[in-house]
C-alpha cells in the first residue's frame, strides 16, 4: 500500500524522529492537514457544522483519517480546536468561525464561576473520537493529540473571541497579575488532565500550541507563561510519550524557552531550524518549518523550499517536517500530496 | 498653554531626539493618536466616514490636531492610510472597516494596467490637508507625515484586503519573484514621490511603516523588501527631514536591518530597546515601545511600565517614547493624557 511505506518492526518514524533517532526517511504531517483544504472535508462539513464534527467521534475520526489516507503523512492529528476542552470548566463554546466564549473570563469572580475539570466527563467525545482513530490507524502512523498551551487559551477566554491585539489578556498582564496567574494555574491544571485522558485513549504524541507566544516579549513569556508549558510538557512526557512544544511568532524567544522540557520544538517559518536549535542550547529534536505559501505555487517551487528547508535542517537525526504554520485553506490537495512525496524522496537515506 | 511647554528659540524636541541629540525631556507621540480613542474623533466620525475623512482636508487638519490639543504630545502625524496613495495607481480604494482594493495586483498585466503615479494629481487633498494643519500647529509640535513600505502595502494590494496570512504575497515571492520585484518598485517609485510631496507642503518627520515585516524571514527581508526601503528612507533625509522606519513583528530582523539608513528606529514591545539598538549597531535614535494594552491599566501601572521603558532606553539621547503599536480604541483617553505628562515628568533633566 503506498501510503504505508515503513517496515512495522520498530518504531514509526515520527516518533524516532521526535527521539532524535535517525530515521530512514524524514517523517513530515502538516498543522491543519486535517481541514478545509481537503475536498472530502469541506464535503463533510457541508451536512455537518464545526462543532458537530469535533463532538462527533465517527466524524471526528473520518477527518483525522482523510489526510493520512490521501496523502501519506506519517502521522495523524486529531481534530479538534484548541478550545474544545475549556465546555469541561462550565464555558459555553461556539464558533463563529472562531472561537467564541460568551462568558469571557476576566475577574476573580469569573474564576470562582468555573466547574472543576473532569475530561472524559466533560469532553468524553474526544478520547472516544481517539478510540476509533487508533483501531483504523495503520502502525506506521501514530496520533497526535493536542491542547492550547495556557498562555493562549488565556488569550481566547478573556477577550471571548479571536483578536489581533488580545487587549484583555495583556490589560490583565500588567493590571491583575496574580488573577491572571491564577487563570493559568486552572488552565494548566486543566490541560495536564486532558493530554493525559487522550493519552490513556491512545494518543502516541502530543502537542502543545502557544499559538499567540509572540504577545509577550522574553522576560514576560518565561515568568507568565513558561511555568504552565513546562508543567505540561513534563507532564505528557512522564506519561512516556514525545511532548512537541509549537511556538508561533516566538522568534525572539528562543533562549528564553531553553530549558522547556519538550522532545520536539515546532518552529515557525520565520527562523531557520539550525539557527532556532542552536537558540534552544541544541537540546531538542526540531518540527518544521515550511512557508504554508510554497503550497500555493507551483511543484518546481514545492521541491526547491522542500530541500531548503531539509538542507537548513541538516544530516543529523531528529527532524519531523512540517509547515511552519497551519496549511491554508485555499492549498490544492495535490501541492500537499506532492510535499509528502518529496520530502520522502530527498531524505531518502542509502537511495 | 500647558500643552506647549518648550522653549521656542531651538528645534522641537521631538527633531533633536530623531537627530540623537539631548533634551530637555523625552519627546513622546503616539501611533493612532488620531483615531478612534478619542470622543471628538467619534463624533467626527459619526457625521463623517473615513474615507470623508481621509479626502477632506479641513476634517483631516481636526483629527491629526484633535491629540495635539487634548494630550499634550510633542508631534502631530497626518491623519490617513497607508493604503491613502495607491488611488494614484488608478486602484479603487474602500475602507469596510480596513482597506478594501476592488482590483487586486497580482499578475504582470495588472501591473500594465497601473497608472502613473502623481501625488498632487491623484491625493492632493493629503498634501492641501497638511498645509492647514501646519497652519494650526505650534512651532513647537513638529507634523511628521508617513506612508506604508512597499512590501507592506503590497500585502494589501495582493491580497484585496488585510489577511491573517497574506498568502497572496507570500505565494508570489516564492513563484513569481520578478513580478512581485516590479510591483515593489512601482511602489517604492510611488512613495517616494509620495513622501517628497508631504515633505514639500510641510510634513517635519516622515515615518515608513513596515507593519508587515514579520512575514518574512531575514534573508528574505534583506533580498525583497529592504531595498525599496533604503532608497526611501534615502530619499526622506535627502529632503532634510528626519526618517523614522517603524517594523512591526521584526524581532527577527534587527541585524537584518542594520544598514536601512534611517534616523530612527521605531520598535514593537516585544523587544527591549537597549537589545534592538544594540542588534541595530547603536547607529539609530530609538522609538518605542510601550505595550498599548498599558494604557487600559491604572496610573499606577501606567506609571511603572511609562518608567521601565525610559530606564530601557537608557540615559544617552536619542529616544522618542511612542507605544509598541498602534494606540487601542478602547483606551481612556485619560490614560494616553497621563502617559504623556508622566514621560515628560520622569524624563525631566536637571528638575
Amino acid at each position: 500500500m503506498e501510503c504505508y511505506d515503513q517496515l512495522m518492526t520498530e518504531n514509526p518514524r515520527f516518533v524516532k524522529a521526535c527521539r532524535g533517532e535517525a530515521t530512514d526517511r524524514t517523517p513530515i504531517w502538516m498543522m491543519r492537514q486535517a481541514g478545509r483544504f481537503l475536498p472530502e472535508y469541506r464535503a463533510l462539513r457541508q451536512k455537518h457544522d464545526f462543532l458537530a464534527v469535533s463532538r462527533t467521534p465517527e466524524l471526528t475520526a473520518e477527518v483525522t483519517l482523510q489526510p493520512v489516507r490521501k496523502l501519506g503523512v506519517d502521522a495523524a492529528i486529531l481534530f479538534a480546536d484548541i478550545m474544545t476542552p475549556v465546555v469541561g470548566l462550565g464555558l459555553p463554546l461556539d464558533f463563529a468561525p472562531g472561537p467564541v466564549i460568551e462568558t469571557p473570563v476576566r475577574t476573580e469572580k469569573d474564576l470562582d464561576a468555573l466547574t472543576p475539570f473532569s475530561a472524559e466527563e466533560s469532553v468524553g467525545f474526544v478520547m472516544q473520537g481517539i478510540r476509533l482513530i487508533r483501531g483504523e490507524l495503520p502502525e506506521t502512523v501514530p496520533l497526535i493529540g493536542f491542547a492550547g498551551a495556557p498562555w493562549t487559551v488565556a488569550a481566547y477566554l478573556t477577550e471571548g473571541r479571536s483578536s489581533p491585539s488580545f487587549s484583555q489578556l495583556r490589560t490583565m498582564l500588567y493590571e491583575s497579575p496574580a488573577t491572571l496567574a491564577r487563570l493559568l494555574d486552572v488552565l494548566t491544571d486543566m490541560t495536564c488532565k486532558y493530554v493525559e485522558a487522550q493519552v490513556g485513549a491512545g494518543a502516541q504524541a502530543v502537542q502543545l500550541f502557544e499559538s499567540w507566544a509572540g504577545l509577550l516579549d522574553a522576560p514576560q513569556y518565561q515568568a507568565v507563561a513558561l511555568p504552565g508549558v513546562r508543567k505540561i510538557l513534563k507532564h505528557v512526557r512522564g506519561l512516556g510519550v514525545p511532548a512537541i512544544f509549537y511556538v508561533g511568532g516566538g522568534s525572539h524567544l528562543y533562549e528564553a524557552i531553553a530549558d522547556c522540557g519538550a522532545d520536539v520544538v515546532s518552529v515557525d517559518w520565520r527562523t531557520p531550524i539550525h539557527e532556532a536549535r542552536t537558540r534552544l542550547g541544541g537540546k531538542y529534536a526540531m518540527q518544521g518549518n515550511l512557508d504554508p505559501a510554497v503550497l500555493l505555487g507551483d511543484r518546481a517551487t514545492i521541491a526547491r523550499e522542500a530541500k531548503r528547508v531539509l538542507a537548513d535542517a541538516g544530516p543529523e537525526p531528529g527532524h519531523v517536517f512540517n509547515l511552519g504554520h497551519g496549511i491554508l485553506p485555499t492549498t490544492p490537495w495535490e501541492n500537499a500530496k506532492f510535499l509528502v512525496e518529496t520530502v520522502h524522496e530527498l531524505s531518502e537515506k542509502g537511495a
